[in-house]
């Protein structure tokens, strides 16, 4: 059976995140709903990244396999019309059949916004954390600093977590501040269980001059971030990008 | 008793509009209510421009009368606390107690976002119009040149709308291309009855090419919008600023 990837956009908030799990609604049952209503058949989708609840998608890449019944340029479309509204398929291709968008990305590109203006934007309030006090832009980007690069980031995965290596490679990591938001873009070739939203919990804390900059590299080298940096809520996030 | 202005945004996604109507959720009806909690007495607010249904606001302006409880620096923070989260109040100051939001605004300014991308920006459907079939910046810029000024605009105020004179000057309107959207700014003096989202309907009919950039002068000049340009939809547009 031919394979194809589809390119999804979808806003988090109604979700309990990507992945398919019992009694609550996720991306992934609704598009396997659709494509099921589209095949006539089950069809299982893999997705490069397993985004939490609440969590956003720009560029989400997903792949499957299914009859010839569709044409790609057919399918974005003939998906869309059986999709949820919070749901958009911006994209689909044929690909060979051993493509997998979990393994073949090379990198990933998240977007996190904070909305630091003294009141939340209205029209954000979905898509950003709303931090009230002004954050240092400055030393947040000098603590953001030390952690470009391959390091073990173990220090920022969620409590639990079970992997075999915490050693990733981030490439960059930008932070902008446009207007009253400032926005944190992470790009590394994998990210640990909640790593980009404890990343930029810290660096608030940072921000908010509670945590000096030095210390984010202290907390990266002793694999332990103790009791600096809560992580930072889902709605801020977005998956912004994946690179094959 | 003093009075007060504030400056609120909100997301009119959930509201019947801005103006109190029976058994309907509107954004008056929420201050209302929380002003009456936060003083424990009746106070009713007159804003600059009565928002419809679906309509949003970065910048409404409202007065009002009350007693000297609570001193302007602290409005936004209390009654923030005691609104919906789709409703801010950002901004609050004591005026003279003649002031009023609606006779002294000289201009007001509303954004129309059109999401012109093949498929809807997901984040933004509640705030754009999504528009699948590429629209002619240029020609839509033709269009609007022959609207600014001070004309006769009854060609595009809503059917059954009854108002003294329908004489209005449109400061300026700008159309702004950026990424897939397409802003159309309207300043203006005031707006007849959905005016800004019938000129949006007539300017996208330009855009598609279904009608002549030359045409939208000879409508205006006819006062009868005919069979071309539909409302526009609701959710595109926000009240972004009320100049005194």
């Amino acid at each position: 059976m031919p394979a194809y990837m589809l390119c999804l956009t979808y806003d988090g908030t109604a979700y309990h995140g990507f992945q398919i799990q019992a009694n609550a609604p996720t991306v992934q049952l609704c598009l396997e709903q659709a494509l099921a209503v589209l095949y006539g058949s089950t069809i299982r989708v893999e997705a490069a990244g397993r985004t939490d609840a609440g969590v956003h998608a720009r560029g989400q890449v997903v792949n499957f396999s299914a009859p010839t019944l569709v044409p790609e340029s057919r399918l974005p479309l003939a998906l869309n019309g059986l999709l949820p509204e919070d749901i958009v398929v911006v994209g689909a291709r044929q690909v060979e059949e051993d493509f997998s968008a979990r393994r073949d990305a090379w990198a990933k590109v998240y977007a996190y916004t904070i909305d630091n203006g003294p009141f939340p934007d209205v029209l954000q309030r979905r898509y950003a954390w709303h931090v009230a006090r002004p954050l240092d832009l400055a030393s947040m980007q000098k603590a953001a600093a030390c952690l470009r690069g391959r390091h073990d980031f173990r220090a920022f995965q969620a409590a639990g977590s079970c992997v075999k290596t915490t050693v990733r490679t981030l490439y960059s990591l930008k932070l902008i501040g446009r207007r009253q938001f400032i926005y944190l873009i992470f790009k590394g070739d994998g990210f640990l269980y909640k790593m980009v939203r404890n990343i930029t919990g810290t660096l608030v804390e940072v921000g908010l001059g509670r945590l000096d900059p030095a210390v984010v590299g202290d907390i990266l080298r002793q694999g332990c971030r103790g009791p600096a940096g809560a992580t930072a809520p889902a709605r801020g996030l977005c998956l912004e990008k994946v690179i094959f």
